[in-house]
């Protein structure tokens, strides 16, 4: 499951994986609250829709965007709060985590990390094999962060494993 | 119910209105959680910790701390994902959260909105009618946000219901 962490806008998507790079789409959607409403009320709602998409498709991993400094401080503060409440849902069922950086979720799927909106979106549509742009689109984020774990998960996995065989798992370099 | 929000720590508590401006303390305590446990697992434990102590004390209010900027980005990062935890703990009892900057605590407490650590503990011993500073300190600045709030609600309240006999609820200023 990817995660594009917003309070006013949330962006959800589910994939499955397959064989070698294949992702297959399960779902995908945007949870909106509004921006008049009670941060208490926003949480609620927002908690709320992540927990019944958790029921509902039960994920293995949940891949979520990592928050950036950005000029507004308001906005962040918001997103940092909406972070906060997706990551307990997750942690509530014992799901891992993972995050990434706009830039990491940028190069995994276009190969540049400054990628702009409108390449990604185009690279998101063929990736996914889809006939049309995701709708709607500020749910494509989504589907981003979620391409970017399954390609990059493989080779943390792999990477791990080869320091349990070689014993290195504090990074060390030793052979031990 | 006062909560001085923050992930490393976390300062709970809980006070009794009297008459007039009496305050009686009732609990006081700090959650902890290990800055090297991982973000996933630091928010399941002060969500579980602050929901038994909702569940204990079932507080009629939350009044919590507004973060402000710091000089720590990743620190503000980490208290916003709890103040998240926190809000949503109270949304999920219908619980109303009330929100202060540092400076309208001081001010409530000392009437210095500048007002330092070692004053804010002096005053806060005196208001509460402790034989001594409260224990964990660092839990003195949970107790300040619920005075605050209990000192300043009525007038909340007043102000309130000013607004509905005049029927100025826009804060227009209009006698219709």
């Amino acid at each position: 499951m990817g995660i594009d962490p917003g309070l006013t806008r949330c962006g959800l998507s589910v994939l499955q994986t397959g064989k070698g790079r294949q992702v297959i789409p399960i779902a995908v959607g945007v949870v909106r609250t509004p921006s008049d409403a009670e941060l208490a009320e926003r949480l609620l709602r927002l908690s709320n829709a992540v927990n019944e998409w958790l029921d509902d498709y039960k994920p293995d991993v949940v891949a979520m965007e990592r928050i950036f400094e950005r000029s507004n401080v308001s906005t962040v503060m918001h997103t940092a709060h909406a972070v906060g409440v997706m990551v307990l849902a997750a942690a509530e069922r014992g799901i891992p985590v993972y995050m990434y950086t706009p830039s990491e979720v940028k190069k995994a799927i276009s190969g540049n990390g400054r990628a702009d909106k409108k390449q990604m979106t185009v690279m998101i549509t063929r990736i996914l094999g889809l006939g049309a742009p995701p709708k709607p689109a500020d749910a494509a984020d989504a589907l981003a962060i979620a391409v970017c774990h399954c390609w990059r998960a493989p080779l943390l996995a792999r990477t791990k494993a080869a320091e349990v065989l070689t014993g290195n798992t504090t990074g060390k370099g030793s052979w031990k």
